[in-house]
């Protein structure tokens, strides 16, 4: 089989390092970028370089466009123009409406891995980049279906889950998930800041991990999240206006001063969440603890060591250190219950106090 | 120095403790709960327990109430009718405008620790969770001074760091930087249940950590913040409304396809977030790291223990789960270059991939 990728950064690399050794596939190159694409050459990404789309397209079996968000929609249009009648062109952006166009050609069909960053450089490629990785595919009603199994099949061939799903619910969900929280992030930082301006304050006082939490994506990458705002923007309006709404009923509520809808409402967002992100799948109701720590080196691995060699797996971690950043809180979320008790008393045992949140 | 305590939980118990070892004081404890009043008495959190209000605060020089929010003000209420003339009586809630008709009273004074939670038991009382913690006063402009300077050198002796702020603009910070914070992660969660329901998923497709991390506190204990949220709706609203008005902004862009103003939105708010959590102050600029672990016990204690003991301090970390639970990311927080490459070449050794974020 023979693959084109054009952009050989992070996820384009892996697709060819993946390929090449899982799928026997002979794998040519494109990047605009020249020394991009001798170091894909030199760390085996890719057989060989080519000097133009035209060249690197010409014969192959299977195109990933794997360009900037910005430059993907000309880029797939080149490739097209290009490539054969039996050949296959997709791509790895990270919103799907915007290749609406391309979608017309039978021949293409987007993609989006769910692994990786893109731009994070061809240096950390991986052969097993896309092992266990949903790899969604959103076929248009005339891509062609021969094609579609040869995509599928190379992306399973690679380790990865191909799934397929209209681009328009694709950039719904990755709206509500993924782009939502990342303005929600910009937003609640903005502000923060010039309330606490305005109250002569500088620093967030040490209040909790809320904060935080909540801001820990806020002016993620320029350089990928503007194309990613403005080229999903049709579906994160819509989620914006959606979330303003709601944002209008909580206010209703405490408004009106009703305590009972505030609980209703916040139990609902526990369940939400729980049931969102499969607490139920991890033998038993995930439980969180939160333990008082010195902000030294080392004290991560205290706990976390004492937890692994009792063979209790830590689901997530997060830290808050004080303001002054000479103790902190760590927070760990454990399955089942079993397991969060012996996580308490070990913690307990190391001296540090620890209680359930 | 004779001290009452009314609600001897996590947070009054530990007054006591604090108070009895560091302030050498005679604390009289009350609580509603006889068997917490009892706990508190065998653990050494009071000298002595009331059985009611009025015989806890006969005779005290300071009278701290620790009750839950929704029974504070009628506490305090008695606490003042049964005080003696020269008794400066505070309270631990977490909002402190509703407490502005005991401000008229000469010998209240409001306070809130930013330590601990105020319901998770006084079996988890300690003598240091004071330590290091700022101690906001609210002082009424009527408050009298030597009373005001009684109570700060008492959480002074107790470790915490006193610090004078008006009521209101208490509740306006704590509003925007961890009321509002919570009211998102709820209202977030609740719309992604339905943008997912209604594309039949059930779960969220593993796009990285921006929705785990914004949701974090979703649903946070209904007991502890129905309380909060109506108690500081007051500032709560309007912070509500500033964050309605700053998405309707980033609307307007996005419609607008203006991505020149996207960039520059977005970069401030990575600049708003790291000056609000003092980035600057940790040896340089924090970098992050993401490393693709397998997701078995002991693992995060490799990546800790090798950083822990070349001396690299984590300052952050948060974990990804992929949706199957096989394997996730680790992101790591580092302050100061040098330590941040000397994180990424230990990780790096351990045979885990990793790259800066």
């Amino acid at each position: 089989m023979r693959i084109a990728v054009l952009g050989v950064g992070l996820i384009g690399g892996s697709i060819g390092l993946a390929a090449r050794r899982r799928a026997d596939a002979q794998v040519c190159g494109y990047d605009p970028d020249e020394q991009v694409l001798a170091k894909a050459l030199s760390i085996g990404a890719i057989d060989s370089a080519a000097s133009d789309i035209d060249s690197a397209v010409k014969d192959a079996d299977v195109v990933f466009v794997a360009a900037p968000v910005g430059a993907l929609a000309e880029t797939v249009r080149q490739a097209l123009a290009a490539a054969g009648r039996d050949c296959v062109v997709s791509d790895v952006g990270s919103t799907k409406r915007m290749l609406a166009e391309a979608g017309a050609d039978e021949r293409f069909i987007g993609g989006h891995p769910l692994a990786g960053a893109e731009t994070s450089g061809v240096e950390h490629a991986r052969e097993d980049l896309f092992e266990g990785a949903v790899w969604y595919l959103t076929p248009a009603p005339n891509s062609t279906g021969v094609l579609y199994e040869r995509l599928h099949r190379l992306l399973t061939t690679i380790g990865a889950r191909p799934a397929a799903i209209d681009a328009e619910t694709h950039d719904r969900l990755l709206a509500a998930v993924s782009h939502l929280p990342h303005v929600l992030a910009n937003v609640l930082a903005g502000q923060a800041a010039s309330t606490l301006g305005g109250a002569g304050e500088r620093r967030v006082p040490a209040v909790g991990p809320s904060f935080r939490d909540a801001t820990r994506v806020a002016g993620a990458n320029s350089a990928i999240w503007t194309d990613i705002y403005t080229s999903n923007r049709d579906a994160l309006i819509p989620a914006i206006d959606a979330f303003a709404a709601a944002l209008g009923e909580v206010r209703a509520m405490l408004a009106a001063g009703d305590a009972q809808a505030v609980t209703a409402w916040n139990d609902s967002a526990r369940r939400d969440r729980d049931e969102l992100l499969g607490a139920g799948l991890t033998g038993g109701p995930v439980g969180e603890l939160r333990a008082s720590v010195p902000n030294r080196p080392g004290v991560i691995a205290e706990i976390a060591l004492a937890l692994g060699r009792a063979g209790v797996n830590i689901l997530d971690m997060a830290l808050s250190p004080s303001e002054d950043n000479r103790q902190g809180v760590v927070a760990l979320w454990i399955g089942g219950d079993e397991h969060l008790q012996r996580a308490e008393q070990l913690i307990g045992e190391l001296g540090f106090p620890v209680a359930r949140a």
